[in-house]
């Protein structure tokens, strides 16, 4: 009955089978990446063994020792961290995972081509190295952060044209405010978080399904799922200091970034489990909270990490964004279903929205009570325009708000219009029934981990059915001893 | 039915509730962290922009790329490995990540100030950095350790009211040791692992339950329990090296922990393979002893991993660790609860307990056998104290021996104190019949992955009742047949 | 009934009982090794306290702050990466992350002592440090390549001596082509996969068992044993760059190599996921293909990886690599079983094996088109003998070539001879009908995770049963009233 369910699903909706759609999507993106790459990428001065050779220089000079580590660590949370994360549904563990990669190990490619095109051309050529490295990851984060607000609604091929488009806006958008309004935010509250994320919104917007509660019951976890997603929550957690200080100054700023970060995700964490505690069913902590909020402090660090925040300014900073990010899962996220149409799986706007928003304007803040005074020469590296007294630090601040203003209006078209691009009924996508289910794209094993519900259901009509052969047989007894 | 049994369970033990016991806790102690890290904390010279760019040194220089890789392998031991290690247990999984999560999240913060406090004040401030978060994820570590002890059987709250304790306590001993004995413990085998250790073993001596088989059902694992189980083991097995190597002295030292650790972990999982072969039933391998004893050798290996142990010195000690870890679960556990009543959920006597005291008393023979024929100019940075003929060698193994006993008394009776304290019968501890139980604490979907002994049970009854139906069916048309 | 199919199992194959195979085993080997290290191991100069303090030198000229982070990862891979990605198997999970532990714990400190004695002796003594142990572990990784074509099908003490032998071969061969060849191979596509890879198939040919379809049932994957997998899949994905680096040279060449390998493995995933609908039943994607094929472009870039190989060229490689490896998998690995009679598990001719000779193919004529136009004065790290003036760049591409043909026939005829070593009946190798099962080698818990298909079979049995007596009953009552 298994396999008939299948068959007449895949006769209903055939389009979402994969066969050619996905190959030819594959091969032509990745043949024109080969294309480009080949006319436009060369090492850089530290991967080039000429280069590298032709001047003078310790090997420890090489950046190589300075943000590998880093951008190891920033690699485990783009393919672990969000990947499981998203495993919590309880039959999207492969889509999850499997999707989550095949997007990044895209957009990641895509990445190297177009913020090389908008910021590291040389002589005609764009330049790699670990700084590239880690720039596409950022890229990519931002991409799967997209994802997961249509996650279990969409076909890996949508999924890979809006890493297209998605990307290039991130490139413009990072363009316009790195190199043009000369705003810092190494972390990426702006560029990263609050980009994805209302992207990501507008997208699943755009791309509403009325009648989603078809595949409602298939829209939530099992007891080995929440933990597999809870492996994804660890690694964003443990590593987001790597990310907020991957990219920053070499010294004092890598290790003050990352330093920040730890506290305030520490802070986070206390605040998450006591609003969870506090708002929950029966005073019982909610996992979707646990694995979502406690990382809202590592996104509201994001822009300010580097700056002198303090420890205790940055414990401030995760307390606030915990419980911010745990009353938008309870409050929030069912206003935004029902009132703006927007269906947000995995609740990016309470994990990456709200609190990339609130990091966006921690960091306009700091910035603007920056002073000689407190950052000395280090002033240089944090903010070279207010060092070189090219701006005031409140102009600095202005400038860090209206960023924030840019990436909001960037990440809101632009969504609009892939979500229009991603709708057309070409690139398969799955129906109102069929969603959040590995099935439809994926070969899954007959002999599938049950679902107990349904089991506890036949099993209960079994014995319904002896109870009532009992009774029918004691009555029938009785029948026949008194016909008898 | 399940609705109606937790109904019933909550009615009874209503004090379970964590709707305000948790949020209250959360949020007195994340403010008044936030205040004390306001009034006492400040950036040290390689985090602030200002003291930092004061002075004039190379980049490298800068403490973060020396330690910064190391701070985050323990980091991932302490959040993942610790976590899911304890994931064994069938039903537990949420608490033992998620309690895990909540109580380090907690605890590095208060370490970093009761640390601080008793050794890294700096003109009335405390200095911060990446020592300075080795050193509290180090004392996380130690309450992670006795958290083991009482896996299944405390409240959140009562968690986190150990952590304060303990932290301090750890800081005391911690204080005593390194900064008036002088004793060498860079990997912790005594200030972490033996005092975590009989710290939670009086712990739980004093929580002793009689009734604990109550939910002994649930006391066990289930098949992909394990395998969670087996992810906490591999972290801390490969990342051991770098814990004992963390705080180590640049240079050989640093290099030489991590290779002697290394070695004692390999010979370690040699003999923990042999052992549970021999010991458990019918030759088969106990994924008890894999998960746990085959990590003694780190433990081991956490005094004298730095000094001049020799690769084959460290795999001595990590062979032996093994055995005697293993022996401990196969013997002395058992007795432990029956005779002493030490109800020791994770064996931590048999991976902590013994194998650190093993350990200390290895450090202290190194120690003693230490001349400057094999230390040479290196003597300075392992023995300051005997390189500057402050003391012999046989007078700092004579330290270490000391620094051994007062640890022991540090845990012990600070174990018995914060014991009774977990006592007071407002913090929501879980009944008899409820330990082991996530479902105490957290919102469990209904969709649980099935105990499947419990379904064999419904099925063998529903086959009995179909064969007494068949045969009372055959027995009344029997009668029928002959009545009619 | 599942007691009872035990003991009928422990009763027919009682040889497969490990209480003193695997203790003796284990504890010679470690005492063997003990002795061994101590006669013939000392620190090298940057873990000695003495040798290293006795020159004078920056501390992070040790080469502890070069390699460390790598070997972290190389670990990872080694004993996560490895383990995980053998646990697809539904009831093979303990013994596959477990054996592989054991395996890789042994081999690891083997192999120090075999590749020191033939390439890292100082004046009668293997020096041992960093480099080492990232050595012995890529020697170890060879060796649980081999596992996975045996897996499911062999005793933990077959495996061990599989261990002891091929860590030997490994070593010579890898002396021939490093040491008296000049081979370049610094990610090992040469020395480690095809090595590992033809080795394993040999031992499996030898090993043929045409009894296997026995366990033929166990021999697939669960829902959340592919997830399961998914960990090991993603962590030799993500530290690929780290293994294929680890052991190049300081500066421009590890961080070349680990950019080359990161884009080689991106193109492969596309390339990856595109063959796998393209070749899958009904256009799904197969995870057996994500699994494994999308790591085949970091074993294609093993030896070409730090050579000037450009990003582009980079992603070609791996393009290729990951449409032969699913090739492989859908086409090649059939026809290796029915015709040649190989048994690989898990496929590991098409993700070491092919790929390893496509490495060794791709790095033979990378280096014949060096020129010192491209390398400049980083010729002398890449191809110090071509620097030199000793040999040509063609010439040190055939000495490539050559290797591929040395590799090739060690691994072949040491398959060969060790396959009959281990098919000696002393070992305790599984039945046939007890492949692919933990519980031969592990105590399980009776609570298993239950086999649905089984359930299903047996509920199903219950309805009929159920339906025959309503049948019966409703004949019987008509029967009644009739003769009434």
């Amino acid at each position: 009955s298994v396999c008939e369910r299948d068959s007449v699903s895949n006769f209903l909706y055939a389009n979402t089978n994969m066969r050619l759609k996905l190959p030819i999507t594959c091969f032509i993106l990745e043949i024109i990446l080969i294309i480009l790459f080949g006319v436009l990428v060369e090492y850089d001065e530290e991967t080039d063994a000429k280069k590298w050779h032709h001047s003078n220089h310790s090997q420890y000079d090489n950046d190589f020792y300075y943000r590998y580590p880093s951008f190891q660590d920033v690699h485990v949370m783009i393919f672990i961290g969000f990947g499981f994360l998203m495993t919590f549904l309880q039959r999207y563990g492969f889509s999850s995972v499997g999707f989550n990669f095949l997007i990044a190990a895209f957009a990641l490619q895509w990445a190297t081509l177009m913020q090389g095109f908008f910021h590291g051309m040389h002589g005609g050529k764009i330049h790699v190295g670990v700084e590239s490295m880690i720039n596409a990851d950022f890229c990519t984060g931002s991409v799967l952060i997209s994802f997961g607000a249509v996650l279990g609604k969409t076909s890996p091929v949508q999924l890979l044209v809006m890493a297209v488009f998605e990307v290039t806006l991130f490139a413009v958008n990072e363009f316009i405010l790195l190199s043009i309004l000369g705003t810092k935010d190494a972390g990426g509250s702006m560029t990263i978080h609050t980009f994805g994320a209302y992207f990501g919104l507008m997208v699943t917007r755009v791309l509403y399904r009325p009648n989603l509660d078809k595949s409602k019951h298939k829209n939530s976890s099992v007891y080995h799922s929440d933990l597999f997603a809870m492996i994804g929550t660890l690694y964003l957690w443990m590593f987001w200091p790597s990310f907020n200080s991957a990219i920053t100054a070499h010294g004092d700023d890598q290790h003050r970034t990352a330093l920040n970060t730890y506290y305030s995700l520490a802070a986070c964490t206390l605040s998450t489990y006591a609003m969870s505690a506090l708002t929950a069913h029966d005073g019982k902590l909610d996992m979707v909270h646990i694995q979502n909020a406690a990382l809202a402090g590592g996104v509201a660090a994001g822009t300010a990490g580097e700056m002198m925040l303090t420890p205790f300014g940055s414990m401030i900073v995760g307390f606030l964004a915990g419980i911010i990010s745990v009353l938008g899962y309870k409050y929030l996220s069912p206003i935004l279903e029902s009132k703006l149409k927007i269906q947000d799986t995995c609740g990016i706007h309470n994990l990456h929205g709200m609190p990339g928003v609130m990091g966006a304007i921690v960091g306009a803040v700091t910035a603007s009570l920056a002073t000689i005074e407190i950052y000395g020469n280090g002033m240089e590296e944090v903010f070279p325009d207010v060092a070189d007294n090219k701006r005031t630090a409140s102009y600095q601040g202005a400038i860090q708000a209206i960023s924030l203003a840019v990436t909001l209006g960037f990440a809101l078209v632009g969504g609009l219009l892939v979500g229009f691009i991603m709708k057309l009924p070409i690139f398969g996508a799955p129906s109102d029934a069929s969603c959040f289910e590995d099935s439809i794209y994926w070969e899954v094993s007959s002999k599938k981990l049950l679902d107990t519900s349904k089991l506890y259901q036949l099993i209960s009509e079994v014995w319904e059915l002896n109870y009532l052969l009992v009774s029918v047989r004691y009555l029938g007894t009785r029948e026949v001893t008194r016909a008898s």
